[in-house]
């Protein structure tokens, strides 16, 4: 086929050269990625981050291009390039059966955006299903099983899915560009010259070590401070709360929701088809908490205005041993008058910025691998102290949210405000040293 | 009140320091923005393309915050500071009143983005006029008429609404950024300097003259490359086509609609209310768009999955002196079962990339003035043979679009789509030549 | 070979994959290049501006090398793949010949860069001559005649030299680049992309149009406001007549600068061999203008202080017609006490953006092709009204230079500071209207 | 006085708005940093990085003008604006003492640049003490004592010289950028927001944390991968070597330097003046080398024409406990025909990214100060797992050079060759267990 190419600000061009990507792109449930924002609620703290999940599956893809491109032109040996086609597949299509706000959906309606990936891809009646079986009636279970890891060549497990794929690649680039910051950003050109199939999967060879561990650095500050920011969170605190009352009050207003929010009954009586599924996005989910606004639920209708408007709720540190003692501002968000069950909330994020191979744990780890000149492998903490620091830990918070009601300064429950704020030192609950 | 600040890819920071700002940011109108895509249908053909029109507005009060201040601090005898807050939340709210995809919606509902900014900033119930009223009783009214250019003071005026405006300057540079193409870039820096107020208006120092020559041209292979790109009006048709179908059998089907698209109601019976309009966005349209794609008509059914699924119609070039001739082109997509009243269109888009002030015109431009060394004046065409070139020409084309079916080469219409064919030669239509 | 990268801030890498390549980059005569500004004095008005003719070379050569890269995979047809060796070459080695400050020197001491370049390739004791012949024997005169634009197959020389051609398209980013301006800025990956070999030469496909023009326009404005930088100019100046007195007075004082400046002797002689050329490159200059500071010839001496403390001269514009007029100022300037032949100089600077091939012209330009849908071909000028502005004519201006302190306020000569500059209006002459 | 503007590529433009920044840059000590290459050997070993310590200086002035201006703005209590003009003034005067390769040079000479940039401001007979006398008649010691840290107020001194100063941020940039690696950049607008004055110097608010955290790791990053380059070292000690060497044999040949390389007499006689200080710069060294590549003496000839022709040594890492059985390798150079007293060398380089303060410590850091939202301090490193995990210890290698023959193939010495090369592994020294 003639090349077709999209513009694209992270990569310069997406080049397509096989009909059967050009296909997969323009299939029914692929297009609906680009009605997903890929941020989900970071748009709301980073106005630039309105980009969608079609872009970074088109970016994922593209990586997946140029690494296998390489591989088949530099290490023909060691690679099999007959592997490209199901590599560049499985990069565009990993996350195609992602959905609105997915973070917040899933934990409520028991959804889970990678088993969908799998329907989407093995269902017959997908677009994408009968596209992949051009390619051989195997096709599409080759591609699943890339995409949930039991796919037996682990050099294309890894290339989607390590802890340095093109997934994470794309993702910190592009998240990085769209929000304005730059704390994602990474020596691409070199990170693609310098890997390499190796055997047991994909390596780097030593004179690429300060790209990989400014690549690790760079995952660990987007997310301690794009992914991880305590406005995004507010915002997914607020959606988790409009979506658990309207499920709350389902039962009773069954009408109600039936005329303002069709496409959400199935998900309400967790009875969800991949149909059901794939006709949510961000727009229709939109639509019905606009609706929802006029709800004559108090609480349905302010918690929806508040997510529409982008009334955040406002949020201090607090540390694990004090959690039980959070009691205390509770009652004093309902002494004004909101409910704390709706009101405030918990919210932890953690992540482990890297980690070795730990075959005991559970969900262990493949490492990141350097090749040195005569061809043996050092694990990649070991050669960089930066690294090292940041092996093997969780990072991140505990967080408590609440009405910024509660911090006003003039208003009529000025008592309760007050004390509440005497809980509060540094943006972080002070139990047992009120500083009144 | 301590400065607030916005983290912006293309300024950088978009600083608040007035109250004022904060809040009309915050208020439910300008929200809103966040619901409406800067670009409409661009994003179909530039998919990193997917930026608000509330990033837009941001930018473009960004720009007025740092050109009042500069004109406070540089030029006090000539430039009013008193004006800045005005100047400032003008550009914030130019476009407030722009609706979903409001090329394709003005045209077809009689509404009007412009109309409606004024009835936003003037309408008592709005949460912007609100606000804008704690600044002085006539406050709104002042910035209405900043915006619909009737103020007296023209400085102001200008720097809102000019050939070279705080709203173009943020567009060209915002949609460079966000589509991943350059040509909208110019030098924001020098152009910001040599910017300065004169008792007419605005005018730039003769040592900027190129950076303003560059902002023309610049702005004209925007308009070439992205907003007339044929891809991009191949949707608006789509749309348009699809909207006209909706309102063309609505009358028959108003409980159809009224269940799927109640919101629609209004503009099909055209009885707009300021709400009615402020309650629509793309998310709104889109999920409609969605519903329809079930509908038992068969024309909208499938002009909505082609929205949604991105199915575009193609296009060729015609010169207008052709343009009755392609009614032969209509006939043979009518001979292979498309109506031609919704499956062909003609589009037109031209753009006047520069104009000298001509008081004999309607709607006459504000020409660019270039100051010399000794304060005297020079119209900026006069002194550069590239913006002379562009100077009072419209540029554009006008385009026939079809079903891609057309075009295709082993169908069961063969006759018909060889016949077609035959009339296009180098994307154009060639009557009166066919190379059969 | 294992493939050798060098970083570069334009194209991310310069890839070398051909020992051929790697030996000449090594080479004597390509280090020395290291030793010469790319922009000559422009680095006295753009203090980025530092590059050396070194880093131009290997951008030049990169272009070359993913060029003819690109033609052998999609052009295999028309492109010969044989030539890509001799078209790297050739690209690497095109301004080999260049040396310090070329434009200033090569009037004054009738060296000709080019003549150097062929002499580099051509002789047999130079190591580039030497690598070369590893090829074949007649490698050297293959490459040589590609430079001076004899060789047989015209794509090979229009890449190398055209309109549109590898050094153009590096130095205008890379001058962009450095100096920190943007106006040379350019859609190199579309021109990439478009770019094909046609039986006459290289085309450009009609879907680059726009890359094409816009590159047009920013090598205009490269020329206007960089290369032609007044202040560049005004260094230039000095430089030349620096060097003519040096000239003028060497028969006089041989011992002085035999023991000053050694290297510039077989200049001041006409006796220059190669050896003699390759020795001099700006440090060795710039030493010898060092020593000369201290010359007992006071002129020598003050000009030489002038170039190295960086004390340009002033300039005004003047047209032609007006010429001899300029006597006026030269009288002021001696009465003052500077001798004019020394202290004021005209300089001229004039560039044809674009021109479409005329036969009948000695030095005719190859117009650039554009490459329609069916495979005929359109003259640029004739797609792009921005080009047509620019086809054919010069643009550029005359300048007066004469020492800053004609301009001087509070002076010993101020009469004659002030008739001077009662001829200055807008920073142009105006003969016959003084404003006295 | 009007603003003047230079166009920079990292800060886009540097502000002049006081006549002294003006008339300091216009001073011959000033315009002799045009002269000298920031880099140093780095530019042979990353092309770009070519440019000068005259573009750091206004660039490290550039920052201290706007942080001051800030800090006047919005600290007024705790901020003495009119310490404003000092900071400016010491920010671009830091490094005018700077000489030719200064690390090189000042080891074997014994000159130190920090001595010299006190000289130049305190010397009566510089431009620059005649024009800072202009402010006052202490004006030139309150400079220098800025710059040797006796200032009294901590505030400017740390501004100057810290852990995070004007110095250092534009040398991460503008080295970043013009190598065209990006491992220095860092969020310098975040930076300069959060940057603040407190009673005892610099500190930065808490919600600023992660960028001052992304600095640290970024000098670390350019530190280890730009500054300690091995091949940039490979040239350094190549300088060192022949300039040794043309020590070593002065006493002997004083006639041959005395007319080859006068302006080096008074550093081989060590008695150096201010003015013979100034007189050198890189085009002087490079052009006496130029000249040394024809001396009779054997070693001094062949080792300028390696660093003139970029003909740099190899080397290997070697842990510091087998330093004394480098010998070994000592004695195959020496087979083979090499002095390795000129042609082998072993070079350290360490950093300590970041220290605490330890007042117990002779050369003791200021540490970099946290301020809460109550107003409290912390210490970086206790907030951030990353620096933490740089702080107090020096990172670097040591590594041993010699002449690249040594690892030829086919040469004569093939015996002292191979054994040589048994004693490397992965570019290390493996005593004890050669792989022979």
């Amino acid at each position: 086929m003639i090349e077709k190419v999209f513009r694209d600000p992270v990569h310069n061009y997406i080049h397509v050269n096989h009909p059967l990507i050009y296909q997969l792109i323009n299939s029914r449930e692929f297009q609906r990625l680009r009605r997903i924002k890929q941020l989900g609620t970071s748009s709301f703290t980073f106005h630039g981050g309105e980009h969608s999940r079609f872009s970074h599956c088109l970016g994922a893809y593209e990586l997946a291009r140029q690494v296998t491109q390489n591989f088949s032109e530099s290490y023909p040996d060691i690679w099999d390039s007959r592997e490209n086609l199901l590599t560049m597949t499985a990069a565009l299509l990993h996350d195609v059966g992602h959905g609105a706000y997915s973070h917040t959906f899933e934990g409520l309606f028991h959804t889970d955006h990678e088993l969908m990936t799998q329907r989407i891809i093995l269902d017959p009646e997908s677009q994408v299903h009968q596209i992949l079986l051009q390619v051989a009636p195997d096709f599409p279970e080759k591609v699943a099983s890339v995409i949930d890891h039991s796919y037996p060549n682990p050099q294309v497990v890894q290339l989607i899915s390590s802890q340095i794929d093109v997934d994470r690649m794309d993702y910190l680039l592009r998240d990085s560009y769209f929000t304005g910051t730059h704390y994602g950003e990474f020596d691409l050109t070199r990170i693609l010259r310098v890997m390499r199939p190796i055997p047991t999967g994909i390596a780097f060879q030593r004179n690429g070590l300060h790209a990989v561990e400014d690549y690790i650095v760079s995952r660990f500050q987007m997310y301690m401070q794009i992914y991880f920011h305590p406005a995004t969170r507010a915002m997914e605190v607020l959606l988790h709360k409009l979506l658990e009352r309207a499920r709350k009050i389902f039962s009773e207003h069954r009408d109600y929701f039936a005329h303002s929010s069709p496409l959400l009954l199935p998900f309400f009586q967790e009875e969800v088809s991949l149909k059901d599924y794939l006709a949510l996005d961000d727009g229709v989910l939109t639509t019905y908490f606009q609706s929802w606004m006029l709800s004559p639920d108090r609480i349905l209708a302010d918690l929806a205005q508040r997510v529409i408007n982008r009334r955040v709720f406002k949020s201090i540190l607090f540390e694990k041993e004090d959690e039980d003692h959070l009691e205390i501002l509770r009652s004093l968000v309902q002494e004004v008058g909101f409910d704390p069950a709706y009101y405030t909330a918990i919210h932890r994020n953690f992540d482990l910025p890297y980690d070795i191979y730990r075959p005991a744990e559970e969900r262990f780890k493949t490492q990141i691998e350097i090749v040195q000149k005569d061809g043996s492998l050092r694990e990649l903490s070991s050669l960089s102290p930066l690294v090292k620091a940041l092996t093997g830990t969780r990072y991140g918070d505990h967080r408590f949210y609440f009405p910024k009601e509660m911090l006003g300064e003039n208003d009529l429950f000025s008592f309760q405000g007050k004390t509440f704020q005497s809980y509060i030192q540094n943006d972080s609950f002070i139990y047992g040293e009120p500083k009144l």
